[in-house]
């Protein structure tokens, strides 16, 4: 295993600073691994206790007697170079220090300590923090984040990585992620990236098999060539979205009292993701928008958008979305118009959008999804699906889940209302179509996808 | 009672084309009026039956021995006029046609058959319609809504009247303002405008005491002068906001084919709501922030913006929004900065944004509140509340909501998060400070309020 990847792989891990106190930041991490689905092995240690939560406390790292892939370190900031000292001596691949009061607070010598210990290793020990939540991961259950479980709930697994610089931030985000069902393969607060940095989790992800898209809340990067050739590449195999916190004149000063990063102009950081093609997210729900849509869709041939809709209003206000985003409108072969004229009503419109109106029924929406998906001159679709007509039910949504798979085309669905419309929005995403409760998202999302794929 | 205020507070309400069938137009109609919360009498009217759901059936509206204040008809287009014809003479005085097929399906000249009757009663009938979905009070529990209650939730009661020009986008607001616990106070879905338009209801409105600001989805208005006149002089009195369908070019071919209403230039209507000093909604879910924010706040005495968070990416995010938006920043006193240094931790930043960290607890939040709202550099705050941390809990939201109300400012909140946060998130909003769950919705609302009130 390498040293990265022992961050969120790890076999053996150690948490130093765990306490009586249920409450202290080291107990709750402890805690964390002691349910059944970390497959791993876990080792308290701190020198004041004999046993803790039932188990053996061990006085230091050095002292347990197998080998420790990670080491997670909640001690007072001061202890923090010796415990590092005794990770490298102990050849622990990956440490991560959530403890703060480094040079977020003014104190760099005592993060040029941990430095100097570090380097001891030759880079055979590495470290994400301090200042930081660390790491969770899905896959494994390795979970640093020291908020107790009912206020952080864990989000489900996914194939979307989110990198934070900010672990408050990064935490609430986590948390929404959860509500949303929004399923992610790890996240990571790297906090003062004394190590391990942005380009180094980046690099980690470009390699890791359960991640298809990466997200990035960033506030300024440190090294700027190293992440800019990082971000090329890793782009180019899988979509990199980044939100950049400070973008603004006063934001930026912001980000001085917060990370201590100051980027630079807003747009040199506008320029690096333009040249490595990544994506640029304006907002915290476009991030994980735009992630999802990439995460999911197929690579679209071109910009060309169908509507189609049981609503005219939502088929107007979708319309004026694409012509506002750059999207070009699809127009429809008069065979294809011939063939959903055939069994659609007589006040149906069959333009773009097509609006089958509100007594339009489960077969005129799969069989105009499907001429519309077989039409050459469609590249892209919004399909809004109003449930409040009694005329749809959800018995059509496998069957739009099983055509929109055979035919192999972006599409993206939009359903808006009450209790029993979020249901069906449920079920479309649970069969695997992104779904959206306004159209704005959707058809920024399937701009996003489009501009990804264009080179 | 004004013929108007009948559509809305109607005693008896008579339904035209009731069945034995309980899944058709009438019925469902007949049957939202049954239940207890209405408090008029309701007669069914069709000449096939002497009784329906176990109550007597007339066979014409003229033949009901009571006077009728609303009849509501749902009955194949060409008897409307018939059905009109009768209630004039009946000296009804409003009338909600739900049939479609008139001119938005090319039948022109029944909608002047409807009208050539409507006119002999010298405007003391009046007519919502046709091709609509009509009223729907929460205050009289008048509803003509013919979707069934399991697919369209209605809405609680509050402040908010929402006029739709369409009825499967009204209908699917409606039940999403029911899911998002947005109260109102009215809805009306008006159709072709044949009589009642957009105008007449905003002058309804301006005298509802239940409405205190009015949103508006509208493709086109067809008496433009009227409709300006009537803008200025409702928005004076009460806000009005208005999202736009067909504001893009292809939009507007679009809205074409739905309401065959052509409004000419966005820009043209874009001048009358500048003119008008109304609110420009970009999207469905901005036509509800906003109202949501100026039901609730106060008149702001500027545009100097105070931020306040446990979280310090959430500072940096928002005070983006801010810059972008056009507000100011606000800079506190230096008395105000002396006593929040007081209290708060040696590593709280306060600048603006005020990061109280996320060690802050409720009394920090509490009296940094209060000493920004003392301040007379400050006009707007957003209180930026992340729940994650057990620092901060649930008894803060009573303590800020007195705090807010004592110096009439206004305050939103962002909270982020998931199933905890949610919970705080509702308990915020029922305690009437408006929550959102990210930062750019919470200051573009702010801006919709300074703008609002700033001629």
């Amino acid at each position: 295993m390498s040293e990265i990847n022992s961050f969120f792989q790890a076999k053996n891990v150690a948490v130093v600073g765990v306490s009586k106190d249920k409450q202290k930041i080291g107990s709750i991490v402890f805690n964390n691994f002691l349910n059944k689905k970390f497959k791993g092995k876990v080792f308290p240690v701190n020198p004041k206790y004999e046993k803790v939560f039932n188990k053996k406390c061990f006085s230091s790292v050095k002292e347990i007697p197998e080998k420790i892939d990670l080491v997670i370190v909640a001690v007072k900031n001061v202890i923090v170079p010796a415990i590092v000292k005794d990770c490298v001596e102990k050849k622990v691949k990956a440490i991560i220090v959530l403890s703060a009061g480094f040079s977020e607070t003014g104190k760099k010598e005592l993060e040029q300590k941990i430095l100097t210990e570090l380097k001891k290793s030759n880079g055979k020990t590495r470290l994400i923090g301090p200042n930081c939540l660390g790491v969770y991961s899905s896959e494994s259950f390795i979970d640093s984040l020291f908020l107790p479980k009912n206020r952080l709930q864990r989000p489900s697994k996914g194939n979307i990585a989110f990198i934070s610089q900010s672990g408050a931030l990064g935490s609430a985000v986590l948390d929404w992620t959860a509500l949303k069902n929004y399923g992610l393969s790890s996240f990571v607060s790297y906090g003062n990236a004394l190590d391990v940095d942005e380009s180094d989790l980046l690099e980690y992800f470009y390699h890791d098999k359960e991640t298809k898209v990466i997200t990035m809340y960033i506030e300024g990067v440190k090294k700027g060539r190293k992440f800019f050739q990082t971000l090329k590449k890793v782009n180019k195999k899988k979509p990199v979205i980044i939100l950049k916190g400070g973008a603004s004149n006063a934001g930026n000063q912001a980000t001085l009292s917060h990370t201590g990063s100051l980027a630079g102009s807003s747009q040199v950081f506008d320029a690096v993701i333009k040249q490595c093609n990544a994506v640029k997210a304006e907002t915290l729900q476009e991030l994980f928008d735009f992630a999802r849509t990439l995460s999911i869709n197929p690579k679209p041939k071109g910009r060309k958008t169908q509507i189609i809709t049981n609503g005219g209003g939502y088929g107007v206000l979708t319309t004026d979305c694409v012509e506002n985003s750059g999207l070009k409108f699809a127009k429809l072969s008069r065979q294809t118009l011939k063939k959903i004229r055939s069994f659609s009503r007589d006040h149906a419109v069959l333009k773009n959008p097509i609006d089958l109106t509100g007594d339009a029924d489960n077969e005129m929406f799969e069989k105009t999804l499907t001429y519309c998906l077989e039409d050459k001159n469609v590249d892209l679709i919004v399909l809004i699906l109003l449930f409040q007509v009694p005329t749809i039910n959800e018995q059509l949504i496998p069957r739009i889940a099983g055509i929109i798979k055979h035919y192999n085309k972006p599409v993206v669905s939009v359903s808006v209302g009450g209790a029993f419309s979020e249901k069906q929005r449920k079920k479309l995403e649970e069969k695997g179509i992104l779904t959206f409760d306004n159209s704005p998202e959707a058809v920024k999302s399937l701009k996003a996808l489009v501009e990804y794929y264009k080179k």
